[in-house]
């Protein structure tokens, strides 16, 4: 019996020190890059890393702005993360990035702050303020029924500027 | 047969328009924010996002650089994100921010940028310089055995600064 006892003890403590921490609220599941805009691609973390891949690999850079309780940026990501030729697209020609939150960088803004937002970067460091979208008061979004014309403006981002040198 | 090879085709056809986009190399695994530092924890994505999360929640933001392929950042992280003290300070008392790219604010590398680095920043969006490692020429590394130092600092960096206002 006591053996037993010291068994349980030593199993008790031994799984209490290798328990994994849990929040008391319950298990979390954990957050994504991608926050449903596409699980199978390959998410830059933040405008400069993106910077630095699209130099790279000289592909032009997607910036989604998007916000988790605007139903705009919501019904766009179901569209888009369910379109396979933009998914497919943006996989193999594009360096991705989504933000929740607005860069101390200006010139992702051109016409102001708002969410969703579709901005393209040639790998010239250049934002594309040229290819745009459907509405002349924000330039730079894009509804669900924009997703042919979205498709469009990625074609051309892909034409990439000359560079000066 | 006529309407067997049919209903074959709408099927095929309808299953490939609603299939989910893989790349040719096979599925990948979505990428999280926490890269393995604290699956259960909340990230922030950008310091931007985590100063506005730090003012807003009044908590102290730790902002830890690493590398996926710098074996001291993998040793860290492993003790790190194992460590159940840590991960539910971090849970309740801090805003965490992990970045694998250098941000453009030189206040966040005041003696250079190298990783594993860890720095705390207050509410008032004030760089905890003063909250050090052990290491004279690189004051904000930390390595494994310095877990205790480190949870000391965070002691520290939850002491938040007096506002001048």
């Amino acid at each position: 019996m006591k053996a037993v006892f010291a068994a349980l003890l030593v199993f008790v403590t031994v799984s209490s020190a290798f328990a994994k921490y849990f929040p008391k609220t319950g298990k979390r599941i954990p957050q994504t890059l991608s926050r449903g805009w596409g699980d199978q691609l390959i998410w830059a973390q933040t405008y400069e890393e993106a910077l630095f891949w699209s130099r790279s690999k000289n592909k032009p850079l997607m910036v989604l702005f998007h916000l988790e309780d605007c139903p705009h940026s919501q019904a766009l990501k179901k569209v888009f993360s369910e379109n396979n030729e933009i998914q497919k697209t943006l996989d193999e020609d594009f360096i991705v990035l989504n933000l929740v939150y607005e860069t101390t960088d200006k010139h992702l803004s051109p016409d102001g702050q708002y969410v969703p937002r579709i901005i393209f970067v040639d790998p010239t460091m250049t934002v594309r303020a040229d290819i745009t979208g459907r509405y002349s008061n924000r330039m730079y979004a894009y509804e669900t029924g924009d997703i042919k014309l979205l498709i469009t403006n990625m074609q051309k981002a892909k034409k990439l500027l000359k560079s000066e040198l």
